[in-house]
């Protein structure tokens, strides 16, 4: 079994490459500090975006969103006078509508996660990191903006002072999330190349959740999501930069070095290997840009033999 | 000022052409008991039917819906396991997603259907007939059927024991109907050619509602949705047999006796003027199936000038 923590897009994108390297013995755990009211609707983006993007039907122009989306709805709706700086396509509003119902009728998001995919044909378990509520705020200076006014309708402009993770301190992880990182066959935890601050950390804020992975016997592996000086995609490298950090795979490390065994960078950043190792962790250079499908069962595979060398070091 | 009252596709028809004579001096109270919750979404539909007729973006086809409406949400829906019966299109749903939200957060029905009209450019006031929940329930035999069940996912078969308005008794029209109804410029009050069962007697059955028709001291014309011994659309044929009537434009005079002054019946059905006549009403005979705009213009000038012709009368 494998487990991996994954926000959007850079993570399912590993996420699927996981999935085509042991399919259905994989359980990815999704941030949902980016969920939201919306139009009355709960929208899970990044749960949306991994399910999607397993069950081969993701946009892959954007990474977000259904292939061959189309817009009848949102169009109306501004028509109506309604906000339509949120994109929802009409394929994607399927999910939302049907997963709201369910939430309103008192279903778990996990039991609705499991549904949907199960509707879509996607092999690996997909778990919400939590049923209950967390909800990702961005500070900047005395402003607070709820993450999907950050991200999208303010396209991340306002500088980050910190962010802060509401309800996360009185949530849990999900009965379902507990259980897969106790499980004794559990091989490798990998964290996905997603931003750490706003996709993997609304995750690891979660009461508990440090002492499962450090518990779980099974080696952490974390890819970075920046190569060079600049993140793959997303705000991650500005928002480093703002939170007074030097964007760079060292900097990963450091984030993540009281939680991993060892991270993955780039090949071009091969030079930082040496001083990433003295934190303590081992480091694998590779290319870790993932532009196809195949860059990302490569990734992948590389991913779970580094986990398997650090656990017959580990051993 | 005109009132029209009027449920689905027929009454929009005659509403649209009362709108070509008079444009914004005219208010539609329309039916409500059709509503229902679906899909966590808060559905309107004669409501709808009318005010996309009076916008001009009815579908000319069905009469329901949007022209030229894609089906994008709905098929992914039936995809992910959800109900498809009630057809729901990509533009329609825009409506719905916004009243509801509107709704949710306490806004009167009243309130969202005047915004949803001047979004879509309607003069006329279209007004829910009130802002309380009434549910049509269908009683056929020992099985109790809500409106929409019946009338779309059991395409109207199992025949009609008895119509139900439920919470219609302690339900009251809007105070924008009571006022609509009580204007003293009032020159007509027309019961459009809507199902008298299904459509009508849902508004009559609002407490108080058949005083203020009363008491308008305007004229009260209904034109017949029956000719010859057929329903123009629709179950009110089928409906009044199993109810033990024999459809007709007398059966529909004897149904509205004590509210109207007067009654619009198709020329097919003149024969039958002078027994309708005995029961102390007017009548007028002239073709009243409205097969394009021009029918709906011409039908709505005859009644506007019957209503005036039974006002000289009156007065």
């Amino acid at each position: 079994m494998i487990v991996a923590l994954a926000g959007g897009v850079g993570g399912a994108r590993l996420a699927d490459g996981l999935a085509r390297c042991v399919g259905g013995a994989l359980t990815v755990i999704v941030n949902t500090g980016d969920d939201f009211e919306h139009l009355g609707l709960h929208i899970s983006p990044d749960l949306d975006t991994v399910m999607y993007t397993l069950a081969g039907i993701a946009n892959p122009a954007t990474g977000w969103g259904i292939a061959g989306e189309t817009w009848a709805t949102l169009e109306q709706v501004a028509r109506l006078g309604g906000p339509d700086w949120f994109r929802l396509g009409d394929k994607d509003l399927a999910t939302h509508i049907l997963r709201s119902e369910r939430l309103r009728r008192g279903d778990r998001l996990t039991e609705v996660t499991a549904d949907l995919c199960a509707a879509l044909g996607v092999a690996p378990r997909v778990l919400p990191m939590s049923d209950a509520s967390v909800r990702t705020v961005v500070h900047s200076g005395a402003e607070r903006y709820p993450f999907q006014d950050y991200f999208v309708r303010l396209k991340c402009a306002p500088p980050v002072t910190t962010l802060h993770f509401e309800g996360a301190a009185g949530a849990r992880p999900s009965p379902e999330v507990e259980a897969a990182l106790r499980d004794p066959s559990l091989a490798a935890i990998v964290l996905c190349p997603s931003n750490p601050y706003l996709s993997i950390d609304p995750i690891l804020a979660l009461p508990g959740i440090r002492e499962l992975i450090g518990h779980a016997g099974a080696p952490v592996v974390a890819v970075s999501p920046i190569i060079g000086s600049a993140a793959v995609k997303g705000p991650a490298a500005k928002i480093m930069a703002e939170l007074g950090v030097r964007p760079s795979a060292t900097a990963i490390a450091e984030h993540y070095r009281d939680l991993i065994d060892g991270l993955m960078i780039d090949t071009v950043d091969g030079e930082l290997a040496h001083g990433i190792e003295a934190m303590g962790m081992r480091v694998q250079a590779t290319p870790i840009l993932m532009r196809d499908v195949d860059d990302r069962q490569r990734l992948a595979e590389e991913c779970l033999a580094f986990a398997g060398e650090l656990r017959r070091g580990v051993g």
